[in-house]
């Protein structure tokens, strides 16, 4: 009898290198580190090309399930994740004196972030395992995300945050009707919890840096950004990274493509880190291993002490030939407010970083004027509002006539 | 010589019934009431079929170009309003025994708000007539829209509102870089204001009620609905209403398709509006003109003393066969909660009064067994968090270890 070919061939360590069969489904490798799926692209180029995908009418990121660890699409039901768009700005463009520069704007995703690729797909992943609880450790985006698709889909949401995560991220999460648990303390101490709980109850585990289907998820913003630029990958691609998971998905969307022969090359994959929580880059820049930081940042949606996804995030940046940007909250609040006003974007601190990295980037002569740039927008600055407060001020009212209309408004002359 | 025929024949008064000439353009008939665009719709299916338009690859709004009061799509550039997902619940249908329920999730527009559609197209039009300084009352949604647009399309925003318009709402407007009025008053005062302002100024009017290129811009929500539906339109469609602009433009998209020979009916509209704020189904109810209210409701986006597109609003409900319902504030907070722990779709208070509304009218037996129904989702949850919360509760933090955890999950015995 032949054994039927699956279009995943295994598991393989991104540490060690040890690789394991694909069935049973495992969260990571016996040394401790995370696991990469690893395609048959010869199979996978059998039965889907870029004529198939074109044909396709699914504008959601389920067009790409040949490149996805599951094996079915939701039946009959979709939120429509993925999709966004990807949007030019020749004005910026040439301003900078670039090629081109284009923002994937991911906050139009359900729940208003990239984290809901991940969830959508891990909800999918827990269905076919037979699981109904979903737990996840997060810093808000993850967790407002994946209670939005287990109530699209009908799932029971357990929540592990930091108490200081802010309250549209909470108030969202508990909207949905998940069920919530602040810890005192980090991130950190949210994501030890929850590996915990997933040891204990056996739950499905939708936590970062622990289940490799996340990243899987993730890389279908990479698989879009092809093919709206009809597979001519740009240059460089700038991302914002707390854990590291984005980036890897980032990286491994690129990766896949190149397999499949449907792109020339992977684009510079650059990671953009606050300041001050920025173990990442400084292992990047000072080409060692990844060492524990105290974080802390406004940016909370990349705030994190050791990044769970490191060895990801590291490989996306190494292998791409990309390199890492610190930007400090100044400059991240900044460039929110610069980015709103000159492109009608409206993203959180933890997205605005990568418009901050581009343009310490372009000051440090790392832009090249042949560069054609995409900067991701991972989440909406609806998030978080008072760190948007910040670098803005609420007039005070006038009287509603046309005399104190003429004193307020400071253009006319 | 022949006269160039023009998709558009003229203006017309929606009370008296006046017509116009299409140029130049004009706000408002002589009489003081909001005109219509009438469109030539022999000469439109000359040139435009539904195969035509199931050809266009552009998925946003701008593929229903000739039926919009502008002569082009903006040039080599688009923030993608509209095309957003109308989205099947069999579970909802189930439940409430019922054919179909659709949500038409409109928080997935650029600035997280329907709004956006009457934005995109005033621009444009302002383009078209050389315009470059915009002006809005607004009581949030339309002002953070027309800041987001004016940012992408390089116009200058002045924005009207007032002082009690949600914090988030404002500052969008801020972040996007309009310049922001706020006054002393409600948005009735906002808008008498913002109508002097046009007078003295000149400056392009994006207010409501005033622009009838507004609610053509709205209608591209109906015209999207229908397509997504195969051109079989729905039983009933529920509105949220305030000015009365949204409701007049789903009627207008839908009149337009009937006139065009791709449908076969229009769909039952009901317009919902809050409790203290219902100007409109109570002139709808006691079959009389439209009379002034003190607005209070937690529903910002619907708290309008004096409707601005009342007679639009009330030919919608009437013409085609619908009724009015009115919510309390109570019912709406409990629909939002309801909504977004059923479907995953977080909407803001005003526009939750859909769900609220249907649920009454399911309850009064106005929705028929064999009954599809759409619910239209104008805006974002995320625009008022303070609102959101007041139908849930943060949870305490915890020692994060697996003992608290365990007395703090509910479920687990």
């Amino acid at each position: 009898m032949t054994k039927v070919q699956h279009p995943i061939s295994n598991y393989q360590c991104v540490s060690c290198g040890t690789e394991y069969e694909i069935e049973p489904f495992r969260y990571q490798c016996d040394c401790g580190e995370n696991l990469d799926y690893i395609y048959n692209y010869n199979l996978i180029k059998r039965s889907w090309s870029k004529q198939t995908l074109a044909e396709n009418p699914d504008r959601s990121h389920w067009r790409y399930l040949p490149l996805l660890p599951v094996q079915n699409v939701p039946e009959n039901r979709s939120l429509q994740v993925g999709g966004t768009p990807l949007i030019s700005f020749p004005e910026i463009a040439n301003e900078f004196q670039i090629a081109n520069f284009y923002i994937k704007d991911d906050t139009r995703n359900p729940s208003g972030s990239l984290k809901d690729r991940a969830s959508d797909i891990g909800i999918q992943h827990a269905t076919e395992l037979g699981e109904e609880t979903i737990v996840a450790a997060s810093t808000g985006n993850a967790a407002a995300s994946l209670a939005a698709l287990s109530a699209f889909y009908g799932k029971k949401a357990v929540i592990i945050a930091p108490a200081s995560a802010p309250k549209a991220k909470l108030t969202q999460i508990l909207q949905y009707g998940a069920t919530l648990i602040l810890v005192k303390g980090s991130y950190d101490d949210a994501f030890d919890l929850s590996k915990k709980v997933v040891e204990k109850y056996g739950w499905y585990s939708r936590s970062t840096g622990i289940n490799p289907v996340l990243s899987e998820g993730k890389k279908t913003v990479a698989l879009e950004i092809a093919e709206q630029l009809n597979w001519k990958v740009p240059d460089k691609v700038f991302v914002p990274v707390g854990d590291g998971c984005i980036i890897g998905g980032v990286y491994k969307g690129f990766y896949d493509l190149l397999q499949l022969g449907w792109t020339s090359r992977i684009p510079k994959i650059i990671a953009v880190q606050a300041e001050d929580s920025a173990a990442i880059v400084t292992a990047l820049m000072h080409d060692r291993s990844i060492e524990p930081v105290k974080a802390k940042t406004i940016a909370d949606s990349i705030s994190v002490d050791m990044p769970r996804d490191g060895m990801k995030a590291i490989r996306a940046v190494r292998k791409s030939g990309g390199f890492g940007v610190t930007v400090t909250d100044d400059e991240i609040l900044s460039a929110q407010k610069d980015l709103a006003s000159s492109s009608g974007i409206f993203a959180e601190p933890a997205a605005s970083a990568t418009y901050a990295g581009f343009l310490i980037a372009l000051n440090d002569g790392k832009v090249k004027k042949s560069d054609e740039i995409v900067i991701l927008i991972t989440g909406s600055g609806l998030k978080d509002i008072p760190a948007a407060q910040k670098k803005i001020s609420i007039p005070d009212p006038i009287t509603p006539d046309l005399d104190h209309f003429k004193e307020a408004i400071y253009f006319i002359s």
